[in-house]
């Protein structure tokens, strides 16, 4: 059965392809026997598909709990058809309670949740105005009824549609304003054929409740996702990439590909990349996590809005990586003697951000104030003000090509940037260690000393 | 009762600001009536609401069509209570026409027709398992069959759920996957209680499929919106976007802000920041456009795919621009001296840019060969070179300082990479014009000739 459902969804998915394939080849070039090569094609995809879901299961491995969790919600739910003392009491209004859990367990728990308060008190609130709106049109005789119960759904529909495209109510109450139109229509609708509209309401209302807490239940206490958790480690590991291009940024670009080796396979330089599109995803985690209760470390009212704003000075720090990646891959690249002569002070730039951007990702991970990044960040400001000297005391001679210059100072330019940049990531960092009370741990290791002056710890 | 649900989203929205000012402000120090200073808080926050809500409807008119043609849609289908013989032969079946019309009709076309399709397959295919799963469990006999189904209803809902994970999948029927899970566990469990099981999956589909097909004839008959024609247009005005910018920069930057005027309240240097995170809406557009049939210039397999890549193309260029946009507000500014030796050719290097921008965005919106934006680009190569020729001259003399080159230097380099990329644009966008064989129209008034050089037409 589900072998069917599975070759459905590849054949779906491969429908396109295999017929250009088909246009290609030419139907008459083919010969008859068609069906053994889309036989074997499909074989091909089949296996493909496999090793895809292994994969998807092995790098999230809480992606197979969460579709045990989701059969075992559906399973229990289904009890209510089962036996006979509960289906008694419910009838066929049992299917609420499966409908609820289907469409409301969520991958994390924010988000069923969020989903599961939506349903719930949008079920409550159609469902009072629903017997309203039966009691108003009751009034107006058998004619009137349908054309005052037809006004009514028109209009609520009309107007929670159109209050949908509000963006501050479509991120946390869209799925609750499409249940409001969803339970109003349903039960005004069914007023029309059926009086006991409150005995509808009631059960409707019960079968939801018990699906949703069922959904909150497993989700909860069976191997529980945090969205919240989640985000935390997002914003930590975004960080953490960029740190790791820094560090490696300047031994790479300053190396000359000598035995005509290609730069462009370094995959610890290209992590970075999934850094520059993951606004989306923080902000639908942010959503998700604002509905969790206190768990771990994190408390009802954890500041989202500062690991968002940190997420986007991250990002801000991530387009600059971005153009300075197209640098390292530049085709016309400064002669080794000119690059020579700023390497070092460029190297440290590039290496202390990084080190200081590490050192904030895992102060993060550990909730434990970021000392060590300070000194780094104080490292990286020193290198600027080196630069600034080398560059004051006539670097260059005379003989120097301009045009040589150009790439090597934008480079210099850019890690400056990241220098900015970094710093106003350790700036926001702090601030949420002070939110958060993040615990005091003194440095075991001294970290180096910054080349120049002494380190003031915590100025950023 | 509208006004009710209003103030219960404002409310809700508003709790989190309301209780932490409560806590700030101390609840001693409020004295009694609190109420008046609340009801005077929700006053405001309703009246907000209001003129955010008209301004939503005035900034996209077709919010305010789509909302009353899903009243109309709702209201249509509940002619199946009111209507007596319709009654008749669906009874409560009929709910699923209101709910397929509730949660199936969107905004665009594609979206509404990619759900409609998605649900109306889905509930044949699990229909028709869950059939073969009722006969199966019903050999077991009757204290088997709800441990055979059981199982069933695990496995398939622990699969489903699992390969909706596949983002391949989850791009086109992650809704198809969660209306199988609903009807396969529906079904099969119902057949449990009712043994008309055939009957029970033939009235449903019958009814999604009216459900369905109700929403998109209005969304196709009554003022359709086409998520292609959306997403031609995000493409070229994202273009535009940067073109402002690009037309406006060098201006901006080479001014010297002499009366203490700020540079930045420019609104149209801003609007390039919208580019930088539209990946995810540009994904979702191309995913509902793929369901879209032949309207106006766009045919059914028309190719979204180009559409994405000179989208990915852009926002590589508007990371570039973000870049630059640093650089207009730095405090440190290099002299007038030495950026007024550059002025000119990385004025032109930015205006040309802008201007080849601009006339690709306005090719792909008419559907015309972008014959004037080649010319463009090489003017802006020409300026590029020129640059080159200027640094080679040794243009600078021994006196200037090195310092103040390095940010004029950067800003010239990232117009080199913005001339770079947006000759990529223009590859792409030439791309396109051939599948989709754009007009040919010779430009009527000849644009300026290039500063060296003859103009190549149609190399880049």
């Amino acid at each position: 059965m589900q072998a069917f459902l599975i070759i459905f969804c590849i054949s779906a998915m491969d429908l396109e392809c295999a017929s250009q394939e088909t246009v290609k080849q030419g139907l008459l070039a083919r010969g008859w026997p068609p069906i053994k090569g889309f036989s074997k094609h499909v074989k091909t995809k089949v296996l493909e598909f496999f090793s895809l879901l292994i994969k998807l299961g092995q790098d999230d491995p809480r992606r197979v709990v969460h579709s045990l969790k989701a059969g075992l919600a559906l399973t229990l739910v289904s009890l209510f058809y089962y036996y006979q003392p509960l289906y008694k009491s419910f009838g066929v209004s049992a299917m609420w309670a499966v409908i609820t859990v289907v469409v409301v367990f969520e991958f994390s728990v924010g988000a069923t949740l969020g989903k599961g308060v939506n349903r719930g008190l949008a079920t409550l609130l159609a469902g009072g105005l629903a017997v309203a709106a039966h009691q108003l049109a009751n009034l107006s005789g058998r004619i009137g009824e349908p054309i005052v119960l037809g006004i009514f759904v028109f209009l609520q529909a009309a107007v929670s549609t159109f209050v949908r495209f509000c963006p501050q109510i479509k991120a946390r109450y869209d799925y609750g304003l499409l249940i409001f139109i969803l339970t109003f229509s349903l039960i005004s609708i069914s007023g029309f054929r059926d009086d006991e509209v409150l005995e509808l309401v009631h059960k409707r209302l019960l079968t939801v409740l018990i699906g949703g807490s069922t959904c909150v239940i497993i989700s909860v206490l069976v191997f529980p996702v945090w969205a919240g958790q989640d985000l935390h480690n997002l914003i930590a590991s975004n960080m953490e990439k960029l740190g790791i291009f820094l560090e490696g940024f300047g031994d790479e670009y300053f190396k000359m590909p000598e035995d005509g080796e290609s730069k462009e396979d370094r995959p610890f330089l290209q992590g970075y990349k999934s850094v520059l599109d993951s606004k989306t995803n923080e902000d639908a985690l942010a959503n998700f996590a604002r509905w969790e209760p206190r768990h771990g470390r994190f408390q009802f009212r954890h500041p989202w809005k500062q690991y968002l704003k940190i997420g986007a000075l991250t990002r801000k720090c991530a387009y600059r990586i971005e153009s300075l990646n197209g640098h390292l891959y530049a085709d016309i690249q400064a002669k080794r003697g000119i690059r020579s002569k700023i390497q070092e002070t460029c190297t440290t730039m590039s290496m202390e951000s990084g080190k200081a951007l590490k050192e904030l990702s895992m102060a993060i991970k550990t909730m434990v104030k970021p000392f060590a990044a300070d000194i780094h960040i104080e490292n990286s400001k020193s290198s600027v003000k080196n630069l600034d000297t080398l560059l004051k005391s006539g670097l260059w001679d005379d003989e120097t090509d301009l045009l040589e210059v150009v790439p090597v100072a934008t480079v210099a330019s850019l890690l400056i940037d990241v220098v900015t940049c970094t710093a106003e990531i350790a700036e926001s960092v702090n601030e949420l260690a002070t939110m958060l009370k993040f615990e005091v741990v003194e440095p075991t290791v001294s970290p180096e000393k910054p080349e120049t002056g002494q380190p003031k710890i915590g100025i950023s």
